[in-house]
């Protein structure tokens, strides 16, 4: 059972910066993402695209805010658990949490603050049937891992940026990479479209269009896909199948958890804490919603910051907290690293 | 008569990044500010510390932490009035507003903002009596234009960063500067009270410790200050007197606006839009209070853009304004230039 001060679920952007926020006031954070990596959608969706709405950040690729927060968090030392989603939350009798992911993780903590934003990123799956028996067996629609490739047969479905930017990294891991899309336009930032067309002219990329993979056989895990062109149905042996068809959020299980919705987010307290109606329970950043509510980075940053303080007084009902300006008070790494602005000096001059 | 769209009391922080969202929403923004540069308390008290909270920022000085704010509103072109103190307000028949400053400039706008902070700030004046008289013929509180002490005899008064760094600067403008402090030590930044020391040494910078400055005389300007070294008094000739003794934040005019005040802060309806008791009067940042209420730098920037949407429907009662995130419409500015991401392109490979 991991144990934590606040279990936070989802680390996008909001979650992140909630681990430092709840750092000043010396709590510590656990969050868990069904995505392989931190960042929510800037890291998913758009991580090469320029966010120009950060307060003091005139221009900045999401992917970079990101990284920024990354650092920012570090010498609060965060837990994560990736690749997960939160499925089941249970109130014990003294008021705490345990929430268990998908996979049977269980996580335990005083306070929840769920910061899952437009809900958990699921993959869109190709309608391929029994395909379900191949996951995980040579089927994966998230790159998790790239070594899990290094020398072997691939085979990418899509015609994003995904599949792109995956066909074009694992030439360089792979026996082989085979791009099958059913058009023969792709759609993805200029220089991605233009690399493949030079990786395929080099004979490292192999590209099939307008076609549709039909099919996935093998024994106990994948040893090949059907791949019709026209009419023509021919069999293409490989080891992996990897349908990167984009990702869609689905508020998913949270819907289930007794907490006020309404348009598909969860309804909070803005004139005080984010707090749902659940004691305990927080909701910040995309995944609330209040009147004039906006889905913006910077409003999760301030809720956040509100919901801390909330919880810390949950968690130590007895405890005044009295706020110090980092500047004055510095910020106290748990891992024993202490940043602090340059003290004045009296000093006289003789 | 200054005429804008978004009228902003205070360029500090949250008042700079009011001209950003107001600006994503097509309005015009004004900003007056009793200082003479922009960037509020972080400008005027620690622009060289640094600041720790600001969101992906693991550390920014306060002063780059302005640069970069002025920077990014540039596009959206606001109207500065300086060193002015919004004084009055009328609330015009057409419920549109007109504020007034100590100095007579007219500012007419339907939405106003009050992003004074702690209030307008104002300095500590030594206990002169008939200093008034010499205020602007010699005696300045603030700096606001160095070049008014080429070649001239300057007297600064205080022990502090502002006394050590301005007496540095000055010596390479002034005819003579002399640094008067009623005690030998100084409070500054070490590397400032070095320096001091070193130009003191060098002859550049004459210091008289411990000592009052305690008259002023002259004709109709300054010619001089009586200096109290111990019991003595003596005469010190000179064209300027600056005692820089600090500013003072004071709410000031604005408390007497009708305004509805608790813990010297404007009261604002935190569950909608920071509007005051006063309809079309908005508070925002730390001149604000409401339940939960931090005084933080990341709470004003997200306050200035709930605020903005909810200014956009009083000014454009009809219309309905549907956001669009800065990545996918870009940020178009009233000077002409357009900042967008790169298009992703739909192109064949062959
Ligand atoms: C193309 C695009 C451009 C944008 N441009 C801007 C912009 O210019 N400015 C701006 O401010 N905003 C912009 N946004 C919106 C911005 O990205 C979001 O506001 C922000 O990501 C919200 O952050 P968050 O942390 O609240 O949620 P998210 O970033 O959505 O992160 C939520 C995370 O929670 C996880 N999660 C949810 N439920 C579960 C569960 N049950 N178990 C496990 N994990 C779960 C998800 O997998 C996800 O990673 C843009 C969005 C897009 C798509
Ligand atoms: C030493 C120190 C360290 C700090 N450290 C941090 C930190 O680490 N993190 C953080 O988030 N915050 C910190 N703060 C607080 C932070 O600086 C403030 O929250 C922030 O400056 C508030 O911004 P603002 O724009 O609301 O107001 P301010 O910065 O106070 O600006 C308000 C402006 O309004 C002007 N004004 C007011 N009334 C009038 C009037 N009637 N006419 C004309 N002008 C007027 C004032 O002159 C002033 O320039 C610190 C503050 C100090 C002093």
């Amino acid at each position: 059972m991991i144990k934590t001060d606040i279990l936070i679920i989802g680390a996008g952007p909001t979650g992140l910066f909630t681990v430092f926020e709840a750092g000043l006031l010396k709590l510590k954070c656990h969050l868990i993402d069904a995505l392989p990596q931190p960042g929510g959608q800037c890291s998913e969706i758009y991580p090469k695209k320029p966010i120009y709405d950060i307060p003091a950040f005139p221009e900045v690729l999401a992917g970079d805010l990101v990284d920024n927060l990354m650092k920012q968090i570090e010498p609060f030392q965060p837990g994560f658990t990736l690749g997960e989603r939160a499925q089941t939350i249970e109130k014990l009798e003294d008021e705490t949490f345990v929430v268990t992911t998908n996979k049977g993780t269980k996580h335990h903590a005083p306070v929840v603050a769920i910061a899952g934003g437009l809900g958990s990123f699921e993959p869109r799956k190709p309608p391929i049937t029994g395909i379900a028996d191949y996951e995980d067996k040579g089927v994966e629609y998230i790159i998790r891992d790239p070594e899990l490739y290094r020398d072997k047969d691939v085979v990418i479905a899509g015609g994003g940026d995904s599949a792109l930017d995956w066909s074009i990294f694992l030439t360089d891991v792979a026996k082989s990479v085979t791009l099958i899309h059913r058009r023969s336009e792709f759609r993805g930032a200029l220089d991605s479209v233009e690399k493949v067309q030079e990786l395929k002219d080099a004979g490292k990329i192999t590209l099939i269009t307008p076609a549709d993979v039909v099919d996935v056989y093998g024994e106990d895990k994948v040893e090949g896909v059907s791949v019709k062109v026209g009419a023509d149905v021919s069999n293409l042996t490989c080891d992996h199948f990897i349908p990167l068809f984009g990702l869609a959020p689905k508020l998913g299980p949270i819907a289930d958890w007794g907490l006020e919705i309404e348009k598909n987010a969860i309804v909070v307290n803005n004139s005080l804490d984010y707090q749902t109606n659940i004691p305990g329970i927080y909701a910040i950043g995309d995944v609330n919603t209040y009147p004039g509510k906006l889905k913006l980075i910077l409003c999760g940053f301030h809720e956040a910051t509100l919901m801390c303080q909330s919880a810390y007084q949950r968690i130590f009902p007895d405890k005044r907290y009295v706020m110090k300006y980092t500047t004055v008070g510095g910020v106290e790494g748990f891992d024993g690293t202490k940043k602090e602005a340059p003290k004045a000096v009296v000093k006289a001059i003789e």
